[in-house]
C-alpha cells in the first residue's frame, strides 16, 4: 500500500522467524477487506508505503522454538490481530485487546508468505488439510465472518429476536449469516444493491429494507410495531450508520457495532434517552474461530460465497479498484 | 422553579383528578434531586416558571374511576416518569420508555399534594403505613436509589466484580449501595469530599479514589492489575465523567451511565477500541421498585442516610442553595 489509490505488487525478502513465538506461513489465499478501503480512499491517516492486508489462511512452514501447539505442515486460520490467548483480556474473550496485541498491518497478509507473531495464540489449525472448495470460507473466518459474528453476538441476536443489519458489505452480510446461526427469528438486511440483497437472502435475511437514514429507521419501526429492532448490527462505521443503528433499536435493545469508527461523535443526550445497549469494537475473532472453523469444516455454513471476485495476487490493484467501485463485494487473492 | 437560582414556594390550587387513570396523593415527603440543579444553575434550557420536583412518597387521597389497584389511604412510592407498566417497553423493563410516559416535571412533586397520571402503573404501595423512620428511605427509592441501582445493574455489578463509581452525589452513593447488594467483590468510590467518602464506606465502598480525570483512571488501573474495573457506574453526566468512566473500564467491561448527559459527545474511535459495553439512560426505577421497597421495609438497606439535610417545604430555596454549594448531599423536604 503506497497511499490513496496506489497499491502495488512488489518482490520482498521472504519473512523469517524473528521472535521464538513466531510462525511463518505460506498463504493459500488472502483477500481485501472493507477496512482496507479507508486508507485506499485517503480517509484515514496512512504512513506508507507499507506491506498491507490482514486476512489469511495457509500452511505453516516454520515455527520459532517457543511455539508448542502449532506445527509445520498444518493448515491454519489466523486473525487480524495477534494474541497470546492467555492474558486476562484474552480469557475474557477480548483477544483484540490482548496485552501483547499486534495488528497484522503492517506485517502484510496480501502476500505469498507471512510472519505471524504469537503463533500459538493467534492461529487455529484445521483438523486436516482442507479440500480446495473450503478455502474461501476458511479465509472468510479470518476476519469478515468473525467480525460479523461478533457484531451479532454484541447485538445479542438470538431466538425470538428481530435483528437489523446496517451495511451490506461483506461484514454486514456475515452479520446476517451469524444472526441466522444464532437463531434470530427475523433478520432485516438494509441494502439497496440487488446482488447484495440476493446474497443477504441466501445467508438468511427475511426482509430487505432499501431506505437509509431516517427513512430506513422509519421502515424498521414499521416492521417492529413502532418499537425498533431488538438487535442491530452496525457494519459501516460512519456517523450516519451509527445513528441509523441506534435509532433503529428499541429501548433496552442492543447495538453491536463492528464498522471501524471514522469521524464518529455520538450525541450523549440522544444516546441517554435511547435506552440502547452499545457494544462493539475490533472483533475478537479468535474467541469464535474454533467454532467457526468447525461449522465450515462440517459444511454447516458457507461464508465463502461472500467472495464474488477471485484474482491472482499480481492483480491486487484491480481488486482494490473493484471493491472501491462496489463492482465486487469482496475479493479473494491467490498466488 | 422560576429560573436560574430562583425557586419560590407559592400557593396553588389543589391538584384534581384530570384523567380517570390519575391519583392524587398527599405527600409525606419530597426532595431535591441533583438533576434539579441543571436548570437551577442555568445549564439546561428551561421554560419557566413551572411547578418542579419529581421524587415523592405519600398517601393516596383520591383515584380516578379507571384506577383499579391503587386505593385511597395507601402509602405509595412513585417514580419520576409515569408508566402504564403494561406496554412492550415496560414489560421489557424500560418503564422510562413507556409509550405513555409523562415526566413528573412539570407536575411538580416539591409540593404538598400531587396528581400522578397512570397511577396503577406508576405507583407502588407499601404493605402498610410505614413507620416515620422509614420514610426517608422510601423517598430515596423514588429516584435516587432506583437510579443508582439501575446504574449498577447496567454496569453488571455482581459477585467477583470490581465496581468503580464516578460521582459522589446521592446517585453515585446509591450506586455504591446497589453494587454491594448485587454482591460486588470490590467497590471503589471516586470522591474527594470527606463526608461523602464516609457515607460511601458506610454504604459498602471498599476503596476510595480521590483523583479525577486521567489521574483517577490511572489509580483505578493501579487497583485492577492495569486492566480497569469490570463495572463502572457513571453518575454525573458530563463529558469528563463519561470519558473517565469509559477509560476506567477494562476491555469487555460494562459502563452503566445514569448521570443525565449534558453536552456529551462520545468519540467513536476511542469508544470502538475501548471494547466496553455502554448502557444507561433515565433509570426505569419502576422495574426495581417492588424489590427496593421490600429491602427497605425489611430494613435490609438504609438509603435514607443519603439525606443529610431536612427542611420544611417553605425553605425549599435554602435547600437548593445548600445542594448547589455542596453543603448538603441531598435535601429532604416536608410540609
Amino acid at each position: 500500500m503506497y497511499g490513496p489509490r496506489d497499491v502495488r505488487l512488489e518482490e520482498r525478502d521472504d519473512p523469517k522467524i524473528v521472535e521464538p513465538t513466531d510462525a511463518v506461513i505460506r498463504l493459500s489465499a488472502t483477500c481485501i477487506c472493507g477496512s482496507d478501503l479507508w486508507p485506499y480512499r485517503g480517509l484515514e491517516p496512512f504512513d506508507g508505503p507499507s506491506p498491507w492486508g490482514h486476512e489469511y489462511v495457509g500452511i505453516v512452514e516454520e515455527v520459532g522454538n517457543a511455539v508448542t501447539t502449532i506445527k509445520p505442515g498444518q493448515f491454519v486460520v489466523g486473525t487480524f490481530a495477534t494474541c497470546d490467548n492467555t492474558c486476562e483480556a484474552c480469557r475474557a474473550g477480548y483477544q483484540t485487546s490482548c496485552v501483547q496485541r499486534e495488528w497484522m498491518n503492517p506485517l502484510g497478509a496480501q502476500a505469498e508468505r507471512l510472519r505471524v507473531p504469537l503463533a500459538d495464540g493467534t492461529l487455529v489449525a484445521t483438523p486436516d488439510l482442507p479440500p480446495a472448495d473450503l478455502i474461501p470460507s476458511l479465509l472468510a473466518a479470518s476476519d469478515v465472518l468473525g467480525t460479523g459474528w461478533f457484531g451479532a453476538v454484541a447485538a445479542e441476536a438470538g431466538p425470538g429476536k428481530t435483528v437489523a443489519v446496517v451495511g451490506d458489505g461483506a461484514v454486514g452480510l456475515m452479520g446476517v449469516l451469524a444472526a441466522g446461526q444464532l437463531g434470530a427469528e427475523r433478520i432485516i438486511a438494509m441494502s439497496r444493491h440487488a446482488p447484495r440483497q440476493k446474497l443477504a437472502l441466501e445467508f438468511g435475511a427475511t426482509d430487505i429494507v432499501e431506505e437509509r437514514g431516517d427513512e430506513g429507521v422509519a421502515r424498521i419501526k414499521d416492521l417492529t410495531s413502532g418499537l425498533g429492532a431488538h438487535s442491530v448490527v452496525e457494519a459501516v462505521g460512519t456517523q450516519e450508520s451509527m445513528l441509523q443503528a441506534i435509532r433503529a433499536t428499541r429501548p433496552g435493545g442492543h447495538v453491536g457495532y463492528v464498522g471501524v469508527a471514522h469521524d464518529v461523535e455520538l450525541p450523549g443526550e440522544e444516546l441517554f434517552y435511547s435506552h440502547v445497549h452499545l457494544h462493539g469494537g475490533p472483533a475478537p475473532v479468535r474467541r469464535f474461530l474454533p467454532e467457526l472453523v468447525g461449522l465450515i469444516w462440517n459444511r454447516q455454513i458457507d461464508p465463502g460465497k461472500v467472495f464474488d471476485l477471485t484474482l491472482p495476487l499480481d492483480q491486487v490493484a484491480e481488486g482494490y479498484r473493484a471493491m472501491d467501485e462496489r463492482r465486487a463485494i469482496k475479493v479473494l487473492l491467490h498466488s
